[in-house]
């Protein structure tokens, strides 16, 4: 088991917060993450996946909506485009979320470690900053659970010729849950609370497994009505 | 069977080509993919989710080089890098090349129709329009594919700590990938030229069954060292 990025404390952290990030353009979020610096990364990535996936789900509601031939789901529609754009507005969120979590961890590292009162200081603050570590990426697997829900309503009853994207929303969804579970495996093991970082485990598993089955039913919606 | 996005003419294209895209924020990004536009729709996404598995590739590889420890493989992640980038630059590319495929159907459904002679040329370009629409997402899936065999050799020598990271990045190559052959579903079934629809629709079925076994192994290892 690796420990708890402890490579962090080895490099300075380059942005100064996660809003930064979705306010950068979509080259310089690719330059970021690919580079040897510890954000943006797969915690982030995982929170844009799932916002992608909602922004789909919200263009098939976009589409139909209005469209002739549709008048039976508009509402349907306008229920899930309310719901999806909310969606999407919490995972934009969650990147800025993601990075503190990260500096929060990175900060309690460079706290002073002289006496013994100092070390638990020290200790105390990097559990609270590796549980935020952990709630993050396990409230970003709720709500790219949510994305995938709302993505069958949109392939069910969505415009027939915007159906794929509502099928990359739903892959996109699904991914970013995923990777979001990766990050709470990453950070749970070095937490001593460990009721509630088995707790987190066990959550984001369950998400995982919904995640998996649902997201290959609705993909099989959408394959079977591109013929 | 959908016909081939023939919306797409209902609806002004919004944005002066893709290369637009990836200088707009990621927030701005969102927001188009969300609106009710047909660009920059799930083939835009599939190569951004392609560029971001790259990007992690390539930050597993930035962060292990020069690491203690890992002089032994650090020749070998040198060059997943200089792959990872090439890969990540040719995934960002294809955001432009997706929107100009998508463009090049909508000016030829615009085209006059008034003669036999007019009717035909319009009927031509269309299918030239179709051809480009399912060649670039099978490129894309071509290049996702790319992305999922440096991700092994990522994860497989990569830096510990960060190992999540290229976790995220397999999964968001493998999305691209698949996400890219749903595009290439969509609009090969309207091609007359049969032999070539044929051909693509069998390449990309066998890069997605590549990609799902491929990727799953990539996961196992990730998961294994994480614990």
């Amino acid at each position: 088991m690796p420990s708890p990025r402890r490579w962090w404390v080895e490099l300075e952290s380059k942005l100064n917060g996660g809003i930064m990030v979705i306010q950068a353009t979509v080259e310089k979020f690719l330059d970021e993450l690919a580079s040897g610096h510890p954000t943006p990364g797969g915690g982030s990535a995982a929170a844009i996946m799932g916002a992608m996936g909602a922004a789909l789900v919200s263009m098939v509601c976009n589409v139909t909506i209005g469209k002739k031939g549709y008048e039976a789901v508009e509402g349907e529609m306008r229920a899930v485009l309310e719901e999806s754009e909310k969606v999407r507005r919490r995972l934009s969120a969650m990147v800025a979320e993601d990075i503190a979590a990260f500096d929060s961890i990175l900060a309690a590292y460079k706290l002073p470690k002289a006496t013994d009162d100092d070390k638990s200081r020290r200790a105390e603050a990097i559990q609270a900053g590796l549980r935020r570590a952990t709630e993050t990426p396990l409230d970003c697997a709720r709500v790219c659970a949510e994305v995938i829900a709302l993505s069958r309503r949109a392939s069910e009853h969505g415009y027939l010729n915007v159906i794929s994207d509502g099928g990359v929303g739903v892959l996109a969804g699904f991914t970013g849950l995923r990777s979001a579970a990766l990050n709470v495996y990453i950070n749970a093991p070095a937490l001593k609370d460990r009721a509630f970082a088995e707790r987190a485990a066990a959550e984001v598993g369950k998400l995982v497994a919904y995640g998996a089955a649902e997201s290959e039913a609705v993909y099989k919606i959408v394959r079977d009505k591109l013929g």
